[in-house]
C-alpha cells in the first residue's frame, strides 16, 4: 500500500471513531484519533461526552509505553488550551509522539494553534489529511464557531412546480415513505426541529424520530407562533416523547395552559434571537420543517444554511398552493437562490436534493 | 450467442434502420427491416418517404433470391391492405420467407391484421421482439392513431421551487447550455413547436433549431394568442429560417400586417381544434415551450402527454412568479398531475426530467 493511501485509510478509522460521538458530544466538535507504531495501530480513541477525556488523550492511554516514537492521527487539530481538561499536546508530547496527522484545523481561535506548538516542540506535523469528510461531520459546530449562528437545514416535501401543499393546505403525501425515512434520519442528528404555526396547525405533527434510529438525545421540538396559539389538548407536542417548546411574540392568555401541559413558552422578537438561544443551549443543528410561511421567513432572512428537498413526480400546481418561498419575490435570475455542492438521492419515486444555500450578492 | 439474443440483436439493428426515417417519413411510421438468411443478413430496408417502398419491399429487394426460406424482422407489424403501395404480406410471402418476426403491433385498423394473413399463409410469426424501444420509435405516430390527437410535449425551463420566470417575467437563464441544447434535440425531432403570447411577447424566441442537428423538415412555430398581436416588425418568427403561424380566436387590424410579412394567421377557436388541424396537416409531435398560461391551459385541458423538464438548482420564489400550473389549484394530493415512467438525468448543474403525464381520474 502506498504511504498516502495507509495515511488516508488511518484517517478515515478515525473518522469513523469520530462518528461514535454523534449525538453525544454536542455541543463539542466529534473528534476520533489512532496511535500507530511500526505499522500497527496501538490505540484508538473518540470523544463521547462534553468534559470527559478527549480523543487523543483517549488514544493515547490506550497505547501506554507503545506510542513512544509513534504516530498520532487525530481528525481535528489538538487544542493547545486548558478547556475542562488540559490541553492535548501536552499529552502527545509528553507520549513521546513523533509526527501528528490532522484532518480539519480547529476553527476556534480560543482552540486553535496546537499544530504550531507541536512543531515547536519538534513534533513533525501532516496537515488535511482528509480533511473534507472531516468537516463535513462537524459542519454545525464549525458553522456555530465562525458565525456564531447554529446550522439550519431547511427540508420540505415538494412537488415538481415546489409546492408543498395545495391551496387547502393539503400535503399528505407527496412524497413516499422512503423520503420520509430519510428525513427521519437527519431528525435524528439534529438538535432541534422547527416548525412554524401554519404547520402546527394543519399537520398536527409529532416532531418525533420514528423511522430512524435516534443518535444521542432526542432533538427539542419547537414551534414557531407570532401570538400563543390557541391552546389545543390534542396537539402532538404534549406527549413526552421528546421536550417541545413554543416561541411566541406576544403572550396570551393560553400560555399558562401549554405550560401546564409540559410545554416550555418563551418570548422571542426576532429569528436570529431564537437561534441565539438555540445556540446558547448547545443546539447546533436546526432542522425547518416548514411550511411555506417558515421556509419564506427564514430564507427572506438569509439564515438558512442547506435545503434538504423531497421532490415527488407530481405537479400540485395553483396560484394559491403553499410555495417554498412566497413573499413578494425577485426581479431576475441572477436574484435568484442557488443551492451549492448539490447531493441527489433517488428515494423510491422521488428524489432527495441537497445543497448548501448561496444567497444573491 | 443465444437464439433469444441474436434475434434481439437482429430486431435491433431493424430498429437503427428505422430511425433513418425519422424526420422523412411523417405522417407515415418509421419501420425497419432485416432479411436474414442462414445466419446472414442478405437483405436491409427502410421507410423513407410517404409514398416511398415500406422497409420489408425495400429489405426484400436487396435480398432478391437469397430471401427464400429465410427470416424477415420487421419493426412493425407489416400491413395486409393496399395504401399507396401494394400490401407488405403479400411481398413477403412471395419472396419465399419462412419465418416473420416484428416488434410493434400495428395500431392502425385499417392496416393491421397482416401478421393473421401471414399465419394464414404458414409463415411463422414471432411478435412483441423489443416492443418497447419499437413503440417508442412511433409513439407519436401510435398515439396519432389510437386518440387521434398529436402528442404534446410540454417542456419547461423550471427552478427547484417550479417557477418558469421571474414576478417581472425574467427568465434568462435559468437553465445551462447543456439543457438548451437537449431540448433543441427534441425540437429537431418535432412536428410544431408552439407558445403563448406571453412568451411571444417577453422573450421574442426564435423557435428554430441551433444547437442540435435538425432531422427532416424544420419545425413549424406556432404562437397561440387570443387577439391578433400588435405587429412587430423585430419578431423573430418573421424570419424565413422555418415557417410560422399566428392562431388567433379574434381577428384585428394586424392580421395582414402579419401576413405580409409571411406568417400565417389562422383562426381557431379552441386548443383541440389547433391540435386537429396540426394532425391533419400530418405534424404528430407538438412541442410547447411555455409559458406559465400555455401550460396551465393545456395542463387543465388534459392535452399535454408527456412533460421534459429541465430543472436548475436554484429557488426563484415570489407568490407571484410565473408557475407551471397556475389557475384555481387543487384541493388535495390525490387530485395532483403525476409523472410515470420518470427518466431522469444530470445535464451540467441541470436535471431533466421526464415522464408521461397522467391525469388524475
Amino acid at each position: 500500500m502506498e504511504v498516502n493511501q495507509q495515511c488516508e485509510a488511518l484517517m478515515a478509522r478515525a473518522i469513523e471513531l469520530a462518528r461514535r460521538g454523534i449525538g453525544t458530544t454536542h455541543p463539542n466538535p466529534r473528534v476520533g484519533a489512532v496511535v500507530v507504531n511500526h505499522g500497527e495501530i496501538v490505540g484508538e480513541g473518540w470523544h463521547e461526552i462534553p468534559g470527559g477525556p478527549h480523543a487523543e488523550v483517549m488514544a493515547l492511554q490506550q497505547a501506554g509505553e507503545k506510542a513512544k516514537g509513534g504516530t498520532i492521527y487525530v481528525t481535528l487539530e489538538p487544542c493547545a488550551a486548558y478547556g475542562r481538561t488540559p490541553p492535548c499536546t501536552a499529552a502527545i508530547k509528553n507520549a513521546g509522539i513523533k509526527h501528528l496527522v490532522y484532518a480539519s484545523s480547529d476553527p476556534n481561535p480560543d482552540m486553535a494553534g496546537g499544530s504550531k506548538v507541536l512543531q515547536a516542540m519538534h513534533v513533525e506535523v501532516t496537515a488535511g489529511v482528509l480533511r473534507a469528510e472531516a468537516d463535513e461531520l462537524n459542519r454545525p459546530f464549525f458553522h456555530y464557531i465562525k458565525t456564531g449562528r447554529p446550522y439550519v437545514i431547511g427540508k420540505a416535501a415538494i412537488s415538481l412546480d415546489g409546492k408543498l401543499a395545495t391551496r387547502s393546505h393539503h400535503s399528505q403525501w407527496i412524497t413516499g415513505p422512503e423520503s420520509r425515512a430519510h428525513a427521519h434520519a437527519i431528525r435524528a442528528v439534529s438538535d432541534a426541529i422547527i416548525v412554524g404555526a401554519g404547520t402546527l396547525k394543519d399537520d398536527n405533527p409529532s416532531l418525533t424520530v420514528r423511522d430512524a434510529e435516534q443518535v444521542g438525545d432526542v432533538p427539542l421540538r419547537v414551534a414557531l407562533c407570532f401570538d400563543t396559539p390557541v391552546f389545543n389538548p390534542d396537539c402532538k407536542l404534549l406527549s413526552d416523547e421528546a421536550p417541545s417548546r413554543l416561541y411566541v411574540r406576544n403572550l396570551n392568555e393560553y400560555a399558562q395552559q401549554w405550560r401546564d401541559g409540559g410545554v416550555e413558552v418563551l418570548r422571542a422578537d426576532s429569528l436570529l434571537s431564537i437561534l441565539q438561544q438555540l445556540g446558547d443551549d448547545g443546539r447546533l443543528q436546526l432542522m425547518l420543517e416548514g411550511g411555506g410561511a417558515l421556509h419564506t421567513s427564514f430564507l427572506d432572512g438569509r439564515i438558512t444554511d442547506e435545503m434538504v428537498l423531497y421532490q415527488a413526480p407530481m405537479i400540485i400546481g395553483g396560484r394559491d398552493a403553499v410555495s417554498l418561498w412566497g413573499g413578494h419575490g425577485i426581479e431576475t435570475i441572477s436574484q435568484a437562490i442557488r443551492l451549492d455542492q448539490v447531493e441527489r438521492v433517488q428515494l423510491g419515486n422521488d428524489q432527495m436534493i441537497r445543497g448548501r444555500v448561496v444567497y444573491p450578492e
